[in-house]
């Protein structure tokens, strides 16, 4: 059921490191989550029709800006209406060219144990990225450094549900911005052995990440197997830039995935209205899945979406709210409908601190995507202040809770039902089923046990010093830290992945400017 | 589209009644829900005949024990198979009596604008009821008193999407507890015209909130009227004891409806496996609702359950765990393929205080009972620390997440798609929509902008005092006592009840000692 992903170059070592073995709970990857829940699917096949054709008429007849002097060349050449920036797609052309996106594909981990299937009922979970500040082992709100970034590697690779370390889960603040993007890449490859992203902050950071994931599985093993993901803002209203242009292209180029995200503040970038929101946003999503396929017929994408509603008082962006919850199953909807797999967004909250708000937000966010039946499920842990912190405390917990969400959705055991029944015969009225044998022998893996609720009485829990969720969740990311083991990375790759750093280093001028991704 | 709720009695009075209802925001209550989303359902058909075969056969083989000799001689008459206090029923018995349940009903309240259906996809809210203990307006835990009731029945009339005033949302310790049931009934009555529970702690009881009811209500309309709900709690594995069995019969022979509630701790009184659970579950209510048509032919009735799973580390019930949600669903499946209401638990959690943790269980569960379409909606306001405290800061924030909850499952708007696709075409690429007269129109109405999320600036947040989400719910909870309108009530019937309060303390002696109920 689950696979082994401790290396065997990583049981080596000292006694140190038999010792944190010996400390260590069990840590194996769940496998990728098998979605059984039956869809939340609140349109019907007319309704979803009506959007699919409204989102068509928007791009045949308000169009897509392209700010991208060689995605318009591109358009002309592939047969597109293109006046000026605007680039007028006709649904033909459309349907043509999404026809050629993979409905799944496998997204391979360095670790071969940890590739996992994306598309279907197949989905994965993957922490937050982009955050500017973190709140630290001790809770405290600062800007983050390389090291923080690397503890965050390192908590996603012993999160038993997080599927992939991500990239830039915190900013390196300590390093010049042109050069952070070697740094976040080099760190989610040597901290952990699950999938990964790459950055996709400039056409050129793109390629650095693409040569960094030719050095990790080969140049020529990328042209068929899918390695990393890289994610593509659009700016709403109906426009991408040449810097998402320009990082996709490098992505398709090598056959590599992009998430196509169009950012979306509802309300502000888009109508106040659901159906309408979604219409635009699903016309968004299918020009960038189309251009990929011009970029690189074939070449395996993946619908997304960055999505809040925005508060009319103060046009903030707000999380959990319940029209997010329907935009998701609507779009879930549309994915499935055009056969591509999608990205949506978890755990999303916009507490300043990791309290009861952030819990009631993220919890939300996290069912309305199982229901939704969302492929990629990005943002899945540490995601507070709506993106502008990482919280450690809500990284652990946001992965305990993807951990129960992965279980609810593998649905019912029918296979001891028969075994059940009989414990009721054997135990009868007013009797208890503790000292059972089948309740002995099923509940581990009956009933999951969070370890990070107490659900102890208050005399039991002031005995243990009165620690709320948040001290909890700390001391439990200390001990994990404690026992982490580095998975083992090839000597050689190492080398050339830190000349390759130290090469690209000399040749990029240190700079200090940003683009921001969600 | 809402109904008023304030009657027109308190439109009269001084200037300070002037000046609360100015101050007041839109406090109306919301009609019932109905639940337009699709349902979670995970069992085919064939599984839920398969639960439904093997509820049967406990029914028929192992039998339920009803600890009541007036319910072994009704069970006697009606043709079961009775071995001491073990009755055994066979399935064309049960089929035969349960078919008499109204698969929906309407439940009248005094104010008949907050009269609402239940059953079908029609839903209601009920508060928590039952905690011993309160975090009160400063937070602090202490035992409660009948003000501090006053103020929770008080809270549910002002909560929009709270359906009920229930009955003891919290234990009013400065009475004798033999007399308490008499003072709970009067508080929910006195303080608010939305429907109300009545509490089934003993026969007795009952039999006094029956006739509370019939000086509110009339003897003769209750006849055909369901006015209030008793829950019943059956002790968890298939036994119904004399307390419950003498109250449902109060209930039952008004023809008023109970709640049929096997009380499940998954893993303790119930095997270790989820489908064998609801199984025993299934049986166990069966029984009762059976019962209900024993006592009286097509009386009102509805299948309950409170469920949790328990820690196999303490004993300790847990919240928010998978297997409740994924057992929620399946109930559902169950209550539907018998076509009747049921009743569930929502917003439940096992934390001390207000924290994350409290956020997660409670959104967890909101949303499973939600999309598994339950219909009495129990405990959805300040459930904490597994039913030992109701705190006023979640009742508020509990209440806000239904009326979210509430938006979510009215499902998605079509009536304005148009209008807003015409937006899409006057905005065009590259613009804003806030100035749009689209936005304008719709904004409030087509975004749900929650009170006591802060989606602020952690800058804007800290000038406003860097409050937390208890600390805002508290501050709202005052802000909605000052403005609190008392329904007007019939002076006669006021003094009739009053003065049945004062016969029967003078009736019964003070004792002190309780019965429990979830």
């Amino acid at each position: 059921m689950t696979t082994e992903t401790i290396p065997s170059g990583s049981r080596a070592g000292g006694p140190a490191a038999r010792r944190a073995r010996r400390a260590r709970p069990d840590l194996r990857m769940l496998p990728g989550l098998h979605n059984r829940l039956p869809r939340c699917e609140p349109m019907t096949p007319d309704e979803v029709a009506r959007i699919d054709a409204a989102s068509m008429d928007i791009l045949e007849d308000v169009g897509v800006v392209f700010r991208d002097e060689i995605a318009l060349g591109d358009w002309r050449n592939a047969g597109a209406d293109v006046r000026g920036e605007r680039v007028h797609l006709d649904r033909g052309l459309v349907r043509n060219l999404i026809a050629t996106i993979p409905s799944d594909f496998t997204y391979t981990a360095r670790n071969p144990a940890n590739s996992l299937r994306l598309g279907g009922r197949d989905s994965i979970f993957v922490p937050m990225t982009g955050a500017p500040f973190l709140r630290d082992l001790d809770d405290r709100r600062r800007s983050p450094t390389l090291d923080d970034l690397a503890m965050f590697h390192k908590l996603a690779q012993m999160s038993p549900a997080l599927h992939s370390s991500a990239h830039h889960i915190v900013e390196p603040c300590d390093l010049p911005v042109s050069h952070r993007h070697l740094h976040i890449t080099y760190s989610s490859m040597k901290h952990s052995d699950k999938t990964f992203m790459g950055m996709t902050t400039s056409p050129k950071n793109a390629e650095d990440v693409m040569e960094m994931c030719a050095i990790l599985f080969g140049a020529e093993f990328m042209e068929s197997h899918p390695v990393t993901t890289g994610n593509c803002n659009g700016n709403s209203p109906l426009v991408w830039d040449e810097t998402m242009l320009g990082a996709m292209r490098a992505f398709c180029r090598r056959n590599q995935p992009v998430l196509c995200s169009p950012f979306v503040l509802g309300g502000a970038n888009t109508p106040a209205s659901v159906a309408p929101t979604v219409a635009q946003l699903n016309a968004e999503a299918l020009s960038a899945l189309a251009y990929t396929q011009v970029i690189r017929r074939g070449c395996p994408a993946i619908y997304g979406h960055y999505l809040s509603t925005v508060s009319m008082k103060s046009g903030a962006p707000m999380a959990g709210t319940p029209e997010i919850s329907l935009m998701n199953f609507m779009i879930g909807q549309m994915a499935r409908h055009y056969d591509v797999p999608w990205r949506t967004s978890n755990t999303l909250g916009g507490a300043k601190t990791f309290d009861a708000q952030a819990g009631y937000e993220s919890a939300t966010t996290l069912s309305a995507v199982i229901h939704a039946g969302a492929n990629y499920i990005w943002h899945s842990a540490g995601w507070n202040e709506a993106g502008m912190h990482c919280s450690v405390a809500k990284f652990i917990v946001d992965a305990e809770q993807c951990a129960m969400a992965y279980r609810m959705a593998e649905g019912i055991r029918w296979d001891d039902f028969d075994a059940g029944l009989e414990a009721v015969r054997d135990i009868g009225p007013g009797g208890h089923y503790l000292g059972h044998p089948h309740t002995q022998d099923n509940f581990q893996r009956a009933f999951f046990l969070p370890e990070l609720f107490d659900n102890n009485s208050i005399e039991q829990w002031q005995a243990e010093g009165a620690v709320e969720i948040t001290g909890r969740a700390l001391r439990q990311a200390r001990k994990l830290l404690d026992v982490y083991i580095e998975p083992a990375l090839d000597e050689a790759k190492d080398e050339e992945l830190r000349d390759y750093i130290v090469r690209r280093e000399a040749e990029i001028p240190a700079v200090e400017a940003l683009n921001q991704e969600f």
